[in-house]
């Protein structure tokens, strides 16, 4: 089963994302548009200090808050995801990782949009320096498993990448698996 | 700390999302712009039948590719997310639940998007009948924990809300809680 694409019509091209409307052939024959968000993908690091979880605040203008995430950013063009999952720890946390894995990918709104997350591991953190983009403002901290459950008890850790990152940790805390 | 809007263009108004890009005032007093999608929101629910996970399979347009997820919907306009995961699991799934409880709303990429999905847990599940909508065609089944994380090791689960709702659902099966 598919939904082969009869006519794509561009909608936007914006900074990060784009946006286009595919008329699809359905399974049945009749026909039905798509709308879908085009995204160049992200990477998010889970990256634990002495037992305690990076995670950066920032205002997120599409909720209109501040929220409380792991370190992540979008892919750069070309570049290997694993590296830019080192990248942005660096970037937002000052951390530099000496070891790193990936745990997870994972698409977060199948429905609307093409973006996929890229889940890393990073541990044995050196510091370094924090080198933010010109428009991200944000602040780092190294938070506990028990703050991390009351973060998302109070809505401050709210987005889908961090909270299965904290349901990773537990069950890693609990059985030594991601 | 927020990011005050100057002005507000809107690019786009379609079936499911909406797009616009907000001018925002920087905390350094400088500006920059935010690429917005709108979304009413969804809801999805965590299904168990005598142990098993009630999924469904369907086609996902932005991936190109077949899905296995719990049954999800956007929310129709003012109605209540509770009555929207009954009635997305019972059209979906064609079984009604005598017992629905909410365990968590997450968002899904808060870069970019407003969407906020809602997970529900149903339990003591009645057949009834599958309703479709008339542009979606999906099968349904009820699969083990092992095979949910077989699926996950293939790809065929790859969403942040099934991959989340299996973490929950291994921690619920060692632990009791969700």
């Amino acid at each position: 089963m598919n939904e082969p694409t009869l006519e794509t019509k561009q909608i936007f091209q914006g900074r990060v994302i784009s946006v286009q409307v595919d008329t699809v052939r359905l399974p049945n024959g009749g026909t039905s548009t798509r709308e879908i968000v085009r995204h160049p993908g992200a990477v998010a690091v889970l990256a634990l200090l002495e037992g305690r979880l990076l995670v950066v605040e920032q205002y997120r203008k599409p909720l209109e808050r501040m929220q409380v995430e792991i370190p992540a950013g979008k892919l750069e063009p070309g570049e290997d995801p694993q590296e830019a999952a080192l990248r942005e720890l660096e970037e937002e946390t000052g951390y530099k990782a000496r070891s790193i894995r990936h745990l997870r990918s994972f698409s977060t709104s199948p429905g609307f949009a093409e973006e996929v997350i890229h889940l890393y591991a990073a541990d044995d953190l050196e510091p370094t320096e924090v080198h933010l983009d010109e428009d991200e403002f944000l602040t780092c901290e190294a938070i506990t498993l028990e703050q991390a459950e009351r973060f998302m008890e109070e809505g401050k850790i709210f987005d889908a990448k961090t909270v299965l990152a904290v349901y990773m940790w537990k069950q890693f805390v609990r059985t030594g698996q991601f």
